[in-house]
């Protein structure tokens, strides 16, 4: 009996899901990324009796270096988006979120305006996860937003370690936030992050800020030409923005609708989803495979063994593959 | 007795190719490119025994478009390398090697003048094997021809796919050759390549070129300010050299010199190189386990549908995965 019951209480959430109620949005992400095995069974369940509804959505991941006004950008670019009749979720990825808790996270007043939205979602990420699960849970969120009927889901991450690289594989547009430096308006760009965007924002575009805003936009657009175009054959642009002063936000929305009608047209938008799903996939299956080894009791003092040998020069790192699989 | 005379001839090729004899050292390479079992445990033994004469060289990565003048390039500096007192080998990752037959491989006239220098060696790739394969042989190579007495390992990619990539978690130092463009330099810098670089070097630095060329370099080492630097606080440089005119050669040689000796220094080289060790030995038991779900004859089919089902929507990845992890 206790089977069907959990069986109507799942078609009953994902109804209510369908219908948009908030309530049942943020219990299907907890059940999502609860660690517990049944819960994990029931958001599977729920998963896939929800996915005719997903997939409706422009994905846009947000990066860019604490202190750039990330918050800020999304809380009144959020609103923008909003304010043309359209629902917004903004979920996080942030593995680090343990050590620095509260900075980005489960904080819904750092996006004040937004929070109050009733068109809005707004969902911290969970904490004390591997960037794995992390972005696991985030890939679950973004198809249940979806179902829930959001047309703009925002996946922000504060590029700690991999987490820019994870967002991008599951976004469909990837825009880096900047600040307009002092002198050298380049420096410190991460290695790579760059080259994932798809639009650059130069944010604090206002008052003393704007000319070298102007300067610091000139030169990544520059900079953007280092790079041969991603296959969509989009060719990424750079806008400024002053959230203070509103300034800028219809443009960047402009810029992702855009990117949006140009891939759709030339059907890069479709591929890349595709591709995104099948490396889900991949990834998935290769996951659970590693578990088993380097993440078994059995296996790890093993692994710690050889890597120590290996390191010393004492084995090479062929033959202490073959004893790792045959001990397994 | 079969056992026992196959030990002793892996010791007598491992005492042959420890004495630097070339044929002994090019049978070995043979040895560890075969596809067969048996060659494959053969190369293992003799790979344990050699391993304490590894690791006495430094090993440098060379890459570039076609027609940057890699070749050339190689065979002049591999020359003033020798010139030195000092041992060459130069090994060739070139997965697509199958397509582009005779333009860069198995052809010893392309170095016409380093392949007669007694003091190098120099091996073309084996053909027909994927990346992973080519990239497995060539670390092993290295290992087999630093056994074998050469100081200095030459490991060259023309850049297609991942090899880029591959090539440079096997190797000390880094180095990209470029030529000077028409208007824009950068442009074509294929994605990431240049931050992986730990000098640039712009070809064809002679006559009418020579001050296009210089041009060049401050274009380049204007655009090395972009990225962070590595962790091993090495600033990438970029130096301009004439192959024809043999101009250059020793500042490149005095770039790697000065590199191994910060990295020395502050102990990032002996770092880098056990990282990519325990990085190799993790990669051969993640393609192990890859192969026995991904290749096996049994899963293939099961793979497919599920990735069609995926493509389609109308399976979860999770789903999909757990299903094929059961079905194993």
């Amino acid at each position: 009996m206790k089977k069907v019951s959990q069986r109507f209480s799942i078609k009953l959430l994902a109804d209510e899901i369908v219908k948009g109620q908030v309530a049942a949005l943020s219990k299907a992400i907890t059940l999502a990324e609860s660690q517990k095995l049944a819960d994990q069974k029931k958001a599977d369940t729920l998963l896939t009796q929800l996915l005719p509804h997903t997939g409706r959505s422009v994905r846009i991941g947000i990066t860019g270096s604490p202190g750039v006004g990330k918050s800020t950008f999304i809380d009144v670019w959020g609103k923008y988006i909003t304010s043309l009749g359209k629902k917004v979720a903004v979920l996080a990825v942030d593995p680090s979120s343990e050590k620095t808790k509260g900075s980005i996270l489960g904080d819904k007043t750092r996006m004040a305006a937004l929070a109050k939205d009733p068109l809005a979602f707004i969902r911290p990420s969970a904490t004390r996860q591997t960037l794995g699960g992390v972005a696991e849970n985030t890939r679950e969120a973004i198809l249940l937003c979806e179902a829930a009927g959001y047309e703009v889901i925002i996946v922000e991450t504060v590029g700690v370690g991999q987490s820019e690289t994870a967002v991008r594989n599951m976004v469909d547009f990837f825009l880096l936030l900047q600040l307009a430096g002092g002198g050298d308006e380049l420096q410190g760009i991460k290695k790579g992050i760059m080259e994932m965007a798809d639009g650059v924002v130069i944010t604090k575009a206002d008052g003393e800020n704007e000319k070298k805003a102007k300067q610091a936009q000139a030169a990544f657009q520059h900079a953007l030409h280092l790079f041969q175009l991603p296959e969509s054959g989009w060719k990424p642009s750079v806008l400024t923005v002053s959230a203070a002063q509103g300034k800028g936000l219809a443009e960047v929305w402009q810029m992702v609708s855009s990117f949006q009608a140009h891939t759709v047209q030339n059907q890069s938008f479709e591929k890349n989803r595709q591709q995104q799903k099948i490396r889900w996939f991949h990834e998935r299956v290769e996951s659970a495979l590693r578990k088993k080894i380097f993440e078994s009791k059995k296996m790890i003092a093993k692994i710690k063994a050889a890597e120590r040998k290996i390191a010393e020069g004492k084995l090479m790192p062929s033959a202490a593959a073959k004893e790792i699989l045959n001990s397994q």
